[in-house]
């Protein structure tokens, strides 16, 4: 997600340290005590303006939920929404996704979310998906074994790509939609993106996989 | 592929015996003999009116095609696309998919194809779709190791279930297409089902998968 830089997002971020960890190499092993519980952690990486996990947050009281994104007017906007919602239940980070394991130690993240992440259609781009090995050997160290990532996408060829890189890692498929919003799943949460194509009448795609 | 019943369709198939193999329980381990070649074998099961079997034999001389299905009117019609092409590296036969077997030896069968296979998409139907597990006991038994699966069908529900089927019987993907004619793949043959159901407007599903 590309946004115009927003002004004071710095200070912004800033102002709230219950919600934005600003020093996450700090946290690595401890999001427990973080949280104040030993709920379950998801994380989202590539949160964008924050509407998928905010509303998991609130669907689900009983898991802790950690944004990341890379961009800093991004995850402001997001922060508006933790804010606005109150969420006692969600962090954010300003890191990126391939230095996760600089923030959390094995095992400690429970599930991953990956949200209509940048599709990087050029070939020569392809280490910069978020589903190449790369990432997926980053999203192992730390998820537990069979720790899920679950990828909703817009996108054909990322999709396309995504459910083979997943095959030829040596994960498992528990569930693949290619119309998601035309099949019943409950409590599917909708992010900014998704509600913008689906309307559009773009098929929806996702997937459940295990390491 | 469901038909009318068509009148002499057993004698016409009988009157082929350069094509159609009425009594293949007596080929098994046998196939490179009744070819009088050492081509690899590529099977399709549930071949319906042969435009795709016929259409692959063409395309590939190298190779030894052998069209099965279950239902006699059916496989007549291929019988005779095959008779009008002269196809030399094609046989019929009318046999189940789930009895391959009883026809074919331990990795006679170097490749194995599925075409808009029934979706059969009641869940208390599950065990007679093509792609079901026992089915994949089957394929596995006479394919090599890393044997290949190719799989194409308009059905979504029951392309979503193959994938997941695939995956968690331990095989993998090699390559997913989820618009087959907005792709580039060389050398795709439609099948009558597939040219039809395309110019509609419908998506075809294809996989490349391997045990």
């Amino acid at each position: 997600m590309r946004v115009r830089n927003r002004k004071g997002a710095s200070d912004l971020l800033a102002a709230y340290p219950q919600y934005v960890i600003l020093t996450p190499e700090d946290c690595k092993g401890k999001w427990a005590s973080i949280f104040g519980n030993s709920n379950p952690i998801h994380i989202e990486v590539g949160s964008g303006k924050g509407r998928f996990i905010t509303g998991m947050a609130a669907q689900n009281p009983d898991i802790n939920y950690i944004g990341i994104d890379i961009q800093m007017t991004v995850l402001s906007y997001a922060l508006d929404r933790v804010v606005e919602a109150g969420s006692p239940n969600v962090k954010l980070l300003q890191v990126d996704g391939s230095s996760l394991t600089n923030y959390f130690a094995p095992a400690e993240i429970d599930r991953l979310y990956l949200n209509f992440s940048d599709p990087w259609p050029k070939k020569r781009h392809e280490k910069r998906r978020l589903t190449y090995k790369s990432f997926l050997d980053t999203y192992k160290e730390i998820l537990p074994e069979q720790g899920e990532i679950h990828f909703k996408t817009d996108n054909r060829g990322l999709f396309e790509y995504s459910l083979v890189s997943f095959s030829q890692y040596g994960m498992t498929l528990n569930g693949v939609w290619l119309d998601l919003h035309a099949s019943v799943m409950e409590g599917n949460v909708m992010t900014e993106y998704e509600e913008k194509f689906s309307k559009k009448g773009q098929v929806i795609y996702r997937v459940e996989a295990r390491f």
